[in-house]
């Protein structure tokens, strides 16, 4: 899909730079915290210009349902665009307008996908022309306002596009993992919302050491599934032992909408971040996947988006 | 090193089968369990025949000091060939001899070398040709009885060679993880003794989830670094938030040993299995670091033995 096909072209003339950021899925099951990969849509818009106004301004929000604010320390790409002009020491004024294609509170990476989408056109307007490593931390620190923690595994994946591992924090340690070409992502949002905040709260803060064993081996293998293209490997890896016991227990049906994606040929399918969002990767266009999935959310009521793309490799753009 | 080298001529010529199996690094520092890599020297051989009286008979064991049990079902050669010979239905009575070019006790694998050895000489002796894959399950029962379970993170490699993911045990699933060929590892048994019961009645039953969430960004790190052959990010991985912490406090001046083991170029350094002796991966020939990290033993009073290879792509071997 061209991103491009959800840009508003009466905003874009107005403003000088418009910067696109896809949705991404975090935790991809098995790397809670530390995994994250990119789609190609849906994802957000930023338009943006310069202005004699001292400032971040945010004109308008698009897709919102007005839910979002307005004011620049509040919202996570004004967070975002403020830490790279304090960062960089570049004082303009700015006015934007923000195109919401995410879904809130849906796990698909929607504040990530603002600021990130944000970072790229300051970047490209100021002309500073930082590397995505150098806009990394600003991403993280909107994420910080945003979700209450600076974590990486949607704004990395967001900047970068690809498949991202976070090894760690101190430093941050973003690794791209090789992927086959062939892999596409479908996501299916269901029609109600899930906070970051309270999907975090129902996780355990400990780990048996049995379980963890078993997890950790299960990152390894799925990123040795990814870079040798073994679809098997990648599939006996994506189990998780930590967040989708409890998780999935938010989500309704969510272990028949699991087995439907895997009935249809998924190779993997689970919660996308902390949900309500279930993702699955498959190796051909996973349409049929998708449509599997909304079937069962209809069947218990639930009305339900799907989002069929390739695996995204290069992430946040500025649109020419 | 040749494996050969170690083979008594004298002895061998009495055989009909000679098979070599090598020292084994289970753990690899971020790996608890699942990750375990082969060196070329030190190993174990195995000398077989078979034998018109029934049974499997262990007529000598040389280099243990007399201190492994000569009774079959006791001993893990004899246990791994028992094994075979009942899952295959063959019939026959079996003669063997043991070489222990490893030190007991040491951490270097020492139980795994002598089944995976005898392992793989049975498989010729009988002309059975089972596949590595086949014979595992067979060198697993034998770490049953030395270590009091199944784990396979030394007879997966000893068997192989390479390195090592065991993803996980139901069902069993061994990956072989491509590695650069110019990693070199060194091992340094310092004279004493840990029983692996002992060092893993140490561990914690449980992790916080902070600390496994850092354990599973390393080994997923591990792969990819590997893979990649990113030295860097290899180095980064190799951190240990679960066994090393307490483990390390068994063996005298462990980070002094780290210390000088990065001070001169290791890329990494660690625990070998559950210790004592500690291993270092280094990008050329590891000699320079071998002996510094045996001078911190000899300063503390310890004597120690090392030995430098390049990591071993083919794992066990009949001798021909």
């Amino acid at each position: 899909m061209n991103p491009a096909s959800g840009i508003n072209p009466e905003i874009r003339e107005k403003y000088e730079v418009t910067a696109f950021a896809p949705a991404t899925v975090a935790n991809v099951v098995c790397g809670f915290d530390v995994f994250g990969f990119a789609v190609h849509a849906p994802g957000d818009t930023v338009y943006m210009r310069k202005s004699s106004k001292p400032g971040i301004h945010i004109l308008a929000i698009h897709g919102d349902g007005g839910r979002l604010p307005l004011e620049a320390d509040k919202n996570t790409a004004g967070v975002a665009v403020n830490s790279f002009l304090q960062q960089t020491g570049i004082n303009t004024g700015i006015e934007m307008e923000i195109q919401k294609g995410l879904p809130l509170g849906s796990g698909m990476g929607s504040s990530a996908a603002s600021s990130v989408a944000a970072l790229v056109a300051i970047n490209a307007l100021t002309g500073k022309n930082l590397t995505k490593v150098e806009l990394l931390p600003f991403a993280m620190e909107a994420e910080r306002v945003a979700c209450g923690s600076a974590h990486a595994d949607n704004v990395a994946p967001a900047l970068f596009g690809g498949f991202i591992l976070v090894r760690g924090y101190s430093p941050l340690d973003v690794v791209e993992i090789p992927f086959p070409d062939y892999l596409h992502g479908v996501l299916v949002h269901p029609d109600f919302e899930l906070k970051t905040r309270d999907a975090r709260n129902l996780l355990r803060q400990s780990v048996p050491l049995y379980d963890a064993v078993r997890q950790w081996g299960n990152t390894a293998g799925m990123v040795a599934g990814l870079m040798k293209g073994d679809d098997g490997l990648i599939a006996r890896s994506m189990v998780d032992y930590v967040a989708e016991p409890v998780r999935s227990l938010l989500i309704p049906c969510y272990s028949q909408v699991k087995a439907a994606a895997l009935a249809h040929g998924a190779i993997g399918c689970g919660i996308s971040g902390s949900g309500p969002t279930m993702f699955a990767i498959c190796r051909q266009d996973p349409s049929l996947v998708g449509k599997a999935m909304q079937q069962v959310f209809s069947d218990t009521g639930l009305s339900s988006s799907v989002y069929c793309s390739k695996l995204n490799p290069v992430g946040a753009t500025v649109i020419q």
